[in-house]
């Protein structure tokens, strides 16, 4: 008789469950179940900067994605029954902070707050908290440098503190009735088992460490005096954060009758400490030391693991480095690229909108495919949304450069590709810079499954075979896969994540392998595109450019002869 | 009883006639005709350099032409009859070479080489003669570099003795029988009044000056040793070049009875000197000193004319300084830009053709008169044919900055003519760091015409009132000039420039005014125009560029506040 996981895996707008063999990696069963609240499951308001999210869309749509996976399981598994799952893992978006009372029910679902947005989730999109950020960034550069070292040296709008400082400043009501504020990777598993209380809840590494400054080296979360500095109640919630976060193979608990009853899983069935879908989604697509996982989609997560036991300076440019934060027992590194299929997803849409004719991604693809690397004398930067890694720097732009009167939009459509393998190779360089040889690299993602030609010419730009993940839900699979190592050997799971991978994730047969003509093309191109990005992207850099253009030409021209 | 000029434009795909009262300008009728052999006038062969012209064209569609254009002007001028017109000026493209016989016979209009490419006219646009041009250049630069400091500091493929050599090379048969090659600018002044015999012809200094290195501070053409280095032929050829060459001022003769019979002009009519389009276009647009002129089309010109009474340093940069080649006892100054309207043209054929509605001139300029300088936070280079004033490098291609994930392609629209504008900056302030001062800047060409964003933009970037020259065909108006003043004054023409432009040239009463706060920002903007003009056009730039992304967005944040 076979034993499964569930993976719920709670993203912008819906939520999706897997259930997965946990012998053989089989996904028998997968489900999408969309939030009620809100434009998609994302709560808007005059500010354009805010995003909110309704915690009462996690319990519903938790009961009916299950429901409906367990459901359809039954079809495609031969005798499936619901009590054959024997561990659940969660993933969520993140840093998305929810405030919520002495009991750690949220706020939003009490009548005073019903319809108060801060009393909801803030989305990991939320930007209200700009000002906020700022100013725990100068005072952690002043006073905690190293809070910042590990957070790639600013600490952004987006995360747990800068929200509740926004929070305590524009809703002091919500501020003052929120005994706590707990990560919705942490507040769901904490649902599931009942241990939402702010004395029984288990709070994650993952979210903690990449998102609020966690870190076992000085004591977790960051001082209350640091914290009560930039305002006294920020510091008396020190005294109410847990003292101690852990990591996916940890169970939080095991699931509550009431939950058993909604859904006919079996009633205490170990739910895994939550994490982010990045992280999980890396370990779902088989990741370990010497792997690097990159999950393509609008932007790309760039993550690797490095273990514990051999020091690991701090690699400047990163998004994070946390203990514990991917697989226990490894240091979890993520870096990223701030746009990659929006940089494509911009072209086809605001400039080249020449409909299915000829401003689609399929036409620019048919179009780009058949331009020889060096043949369009196009370079381009990734930056339209800014540069995550390794420059940290929001305030960075697009460009595009050679150009001419015969320039088409497939030329340029490969460009925009080729500046995000250039991206793409830069954080490769720089994890090896550090220290940490990537062996192989695994991509997953709408991107990786979809476009041969984008992982062909990252093949020929790195000089690397571009391998894929099996799975097409690396996120769920990877909360799947903390579910069954929270089971545990003896129920049927696993007693490791090493062996937990090894038995339930994949790679595709495919491998896009590096041309050595293309590559020795792209070496040339990305001399240039690295002396773009340090000239418009660094400080230091002090030369001039009047090679580039030049150069362009004569490989250009040589491809011609 | 009125008196009139006759200008004749040879464009490179058909001739245009233009009748001129000459007391008040009043342009009484206008013909075109296109020429008969090859594409729209030029032809072509597999090679995509060459582009020539039939001789036989400029015979026949002038005599065509004329008898349009009279019969024309006897229904828009009551009473008019074609012996009232006292002049004739010509203006042509240029360099375009003629091989003719010992006759002064084109030798593309005898059996033997009727169909030889080699024999016929060599179009300006004609670039089969690269590898002779270096060869002269670096010649040049070796033994005469005084020949190369008045044209810009190369020898260009496109030009007279370029076109020559390579005939010499690739075509020994057309080389030997050529006893002479002249410009089609000297060819049809001879044409019309019959001195095509190489000891009766006059050659003009416009073509001779810009195109084939002569100046009478070193005795005219180059001289025949420096010639035969590169080829006997040449050298040979030297000694049967013209002495002198003269401005437009001068008469070549009078049109023969056997023109006046097929045309119905008078017999004896005088004919002007010819000179290139965009040298007559600048008299027909009322050049004068401080005045500058500006033809803009898929290109530009950029003509000021400056005395030569008082002494003039060599300008860096510049196409070329010419002693008479727009106005008698002026320098002729010519710089321009590679490509205006080409670059908007290619914008809106190749990269956002959306049909009527979106990816039209009219719809871009609509939207983008809609953005505020700086708004954007866009900035581009004007390179995407090379430059031509002041880099002088065609190894240069276009650059394009500022792009987010939301920029649209009116502003990309806006910002391309934003760079051609701030390209027209760095030529005004070229002349005047040379001491010539940018009195008043008149423009004229379609896009001057046709286009108020272009001109308003023009207007804001350089902070000078834009002028438009109130004739749409200031070429032929120029040339119908030089016929009303080789007339003269006896005969109810004029006897000097001054007097015929004051009579015939005008501006419309449209004057593009500068906004002040939109020239503050584009003050700005130019300066980070500069930076990246200097990086990559420049090889003495040091620095970097890291403000430059930064500073757009400062720029444009203000705007929004």
């Amino acid at each position: 008789m076979g034993k499964y996981s569930l993976g719920l895996d709670y993203g912008t707008n819906s939520v999706r469950a897997l259930i997965v063999n946990v012998t053989n990696g089989r996904q028998v069963a997968t489900a999408v179940q969309n939030y009620a609240h809100g434009a998609d499951g994302v709560i808007l308001s005059g500010d354009p900067n805010l995003a909110r999210q309704h915690p009462a869309d996690y319990i519903e749509s938790t009961e009916a994605v299950i429901k409906r996976a367990v459901s359809a399981a039954r079809k495609t598994a031969k005798g499936f029954r619901a009590d054959q799952i024997i561990g659940i893992g969660v993933d969520t978006t993140g840093s998305t902070p929810l405030p919520v009372d002495a009991g750690g029910n949220p706020l939003a679902l009490s009548r005073r707050f019903a319809r108060d947005h801060s009393a909801m989730a803030w989305l990991w999109k939320d930007h209200t908290s700009v000002a906020e950020a700022e100013q725990i960034t100068q005072r952690a550069a002043r006073l905690r440098p190293h809070y910042l070292a590990k957070c790639g040296g600013t600490y952004s709008s987006e995360w747990f503190f800068s929200k509740v400082f926004h929070c305590i400043r524009t809703s002091p009501k919500v501020a003052k009735a929120a005994h706590m504020w707990v990560e919705i990777a942490d507040w769901i598993p904490a649902m599931l088992t009942g241990t939402e209380s702010p004395e029984n809840l288990t709070i994650g590494v993952c979210a903690a460490g990449h998102k609020a400054m966690y870190n076992d080296d000085w004591g977790g979360y960051p001082d209350a005096r640091f914290l009560a500095g930039l305002d006294p109640a920020l510091g008396k919630l020190r005294g109410r954060l847990r003292p101690k976060a852990k990591t996916i193979a940890s169970p939080v608990g095991g699931l509550t009758e009431q939950w058993a009853r909604r859904t006919k899983l079996a009633a205490g069935v170990p739910v895994a400490v939550g994490a982010f879908d990045a992280h999980l989604g890396a370990v779902g697509a088989g990741i370990r030391p010497g792997t690097l996982v990159k999950i393509i989609g609008t932007s790309t997560c760039d993550m690797m693991v490095a273990p514990t036991n051999k020091p690991l300076t701090n690699i400047p440019g990163l998004c994070g480095i946390v203990n514990g934060s991917i697989l226990p027992g490894y240091f979890g590194l993520e870096a990223g690229q701030s746009a990659v299929g929006d940089i494509f997803n911009w072209f086809v849409n605001y400039i080249c909108p020449g409909g299915r004719t000829a401003g689609s991604h399929e036409a620019l693809t048919a179009a780009a495919e058949k331009i020889r690397p060096g043949a369009s004398g196009l370079l381009a930067l990734d930056w339209n949304n800014g540069n995550r890694t390794i420059l940290v720097d929001q305030r960075l732009t697009g460009l595009l450069l050679g150009q001419t009167l015969y320039t088409t939009p497939g030329e340029i459509y490969r460009a925009l590709i080729e500046a995000t393998a250039f991206g793409a190779l830069t954080i490769i360089n720089r994890f090896e810079q550090y220290g940490l040889k990537v062996r192989q690299v695994v991509n997953c993602g709408g991107i990786a499954e979809k476009n041969p030609l984008v992982m062909q010419i990252y093949a020929d730009v790195t000089g690397r075979p571009m391998k894929v993940s099996r799975s097409a839900q690396t996120c769920a699979l990877g909360a799947a896969i903390a579910g069954a190592v929270v089971a545990g050997k003896n129920t049927g799971g696993h007693n490791s994540f090493a062996a937990a991978q090894q038995a339930m994730t994949g790679l595709r047969r495919k491998v896009y392998k590096p041309d050595p003509k293309a590559h020795a093309v792209y070496k040339q191109l990305y001399q240039l595109y690295r002396k773009l990005h340090d000239a418009f992207g660094t400080p230091q850099f002090q030369g001039n450019l009047y090679d580039v253009m030049k150069r362009l030409l004569v490989i250009r021209s040589r491809l011609r002869r």
